[in-house]
């Protein structure tokens, strides 16, 4: 399994279908086009839209049956990122080694452009019904899934709680929360969607659904360690703003070496998960080692 | 058909329903739930969720078959406000007399809020699905004429070129974008996906459309006229605003008489498409005298 020459193929079927998916630049008015393709097309991963694809795949159909909603998935992402940076909340100036949304379409055209990104993004879910062989209620279910993992529920609620620890004191459940919500509840919705979109038995989904939640935590942990440990010019970002903001997190609570030690624990648990789905879930296990690798 | 009455009864439904679908004040992280719920029982007119149910009931149905949507509709139009109030839109400190979501709760409550309800709006769309006798594919097709609405080529648009024409002159077509996406393209939502929830024919599909596009014409007209003469105390805001921010509005484009002639017009157009459902239009009849004579 070549994992950069399967996400290479995999980020070029979702950053074309993005492109298709979205409205063109030149639509009237063209300013909230340009300033929501600027984010989307800022040289994000496409994790969350590659994980409705794998789950896809490890139940057997191919990216065609889920693209529509895996897009849909990096268009909630893309929202969240510009509205996380405004200055009345993080504040920040660059993201990916590009000036934020807000910096260069102003903050009226940023809180805009999110908010038509996470409209787009249910338009988008709705689309896959369109998809041959996907069920109306399948796609009832996956919207279900979505916006409970991106509402107050799920990543909205953890960005609350997040934003209300800033330089305060956190406990452990409180870590645990800001973890699970702020990133993992929107990566597990992503495996989920993907789930029910091809149709997965209670087992498949089951099984899908524990890999889902470690493999959210291994990205935050590993997210954390890289604020203390990373390359600001790879990261495309400041390194060590967490601490300079007194941000909880992980090694901030437990250190580096423990920290470590919980990602192989997690990973090693997202791995046994989807033992169950044999060969097909070639690319879902080497995604854990790229995560659990990666150094931006 | 006593109009009041009538209002009285369905807003006391939809407050109940809303008061049940959203997440308790007291649930964790409170904040989000107390700033959420500020905004949408801060007093609105509920003129959307009424407007879903008047359809359905023209259709023969009765409100129960389309509430859950009816109260996102209420939630779109909510956050859509409390964004639009932040200092980086219009900066509003009062909104129907009271103080608006960002002076209470700041302003990064604020976009995490009006996010939080445009996304749990989506949900309750889904849970539509669990009304009996409504079809998977009625609230699919509800929810992409909500979207389409509610995004870039209907409410999100029509608040961008808001905000860009602030200050400037603006020609005739730009303000009718400006009316049919701001307010209209919500509006028309609203009566379009309780007509799809309950099974509406081409024909009475289309006799909802066009009522749903002229009321939505004619709510816009009058906003920017009670703008210029109506009450600040009944309004709840600041009167002049619009002219002091050199908004264009019709009555400043058109004067005050030619604006009102304008809503006599686009009122009785409403009047004669509805006249298909016959007595079972009652309210709908009675809503466009309500629209032409708020004072509020």
């Amino acid at each position: 399994m070549d994992l950069k020459k399967y996400l290479v193929n995999r980020c070029a079927l979702v950053d074309r279908a993005l492109d298709k998916l979205m409205p063109p630049k030149e639509e009237y008015p063209s300013i909230i086009n340009q300033a929501m393709r600027y984010s989307v097309f800022a040289g994000g991963k496409r994790i969350r839209p590659v994980l409705v694809i794998m789950a896809a795949e490890a139940l057997g159909y191919r990216a065609e049956r889920v693209m529509p909603t895996a897009c849909a998935l990096e268009l909630i992402h893309t929202y969240s990122l510009i509205h996380d940076d405004l200055p009345c909340m993080d504040d920040d100036s660059y993201r990916r080694g590009k000036l934020t949304n807000h910096k260069v379409y102003g903050e009226n055209i940023a809180v805009l452009g999110g908010d038509g990104l996470l409209t787009l993004a249910f338009e988008l879910i709705e689309k896959n019904s369109e998809v041959k062989g996907v069920k109306p209620k399948s796609v009832l279910r996956a919207l279900q899934l979505i916006a409970e993992g991106a509402g107050t529920h799920g990543m909205v609620g953890g960005q609350v709680v997040d934003v209300l620890s800033e330089n305060k004191k956190i406990s452990e459940p409180v870590l645990q929360y800001i973890h699970t919500h702020k990133t993992g509840a929107l990566i597990r919705a992503s495996i989920l969607s993907g789930a029910v979109l091809c149709d997965a038995s209670k087992r498949q989904f089951a099984a899908l659904k524990s890999y889902g939640e470690h493999i959210g935590l291994v990205f935050q942990i590993v997210d954390d360690i890289l604020n203390v440990t990373g390359d600001a010019r790879k990261l495309g970002k400041a390194v060590g703003s967490d601490a300079a903001r007194k941000k909880v997190t992980y090694p901030g609570l437990y250190g580096l070496e423990q920290s470590r030690a919980e990602v192989e624990l997690l990973s090693e648990k997202a791995r046994l998960a989807i033992k169950v789905f044999g060969k097909k879930a070639g690319a879902l296990n080497a995604l854990i080692e790229y995560l659990k690798e990666r150094d931006a």
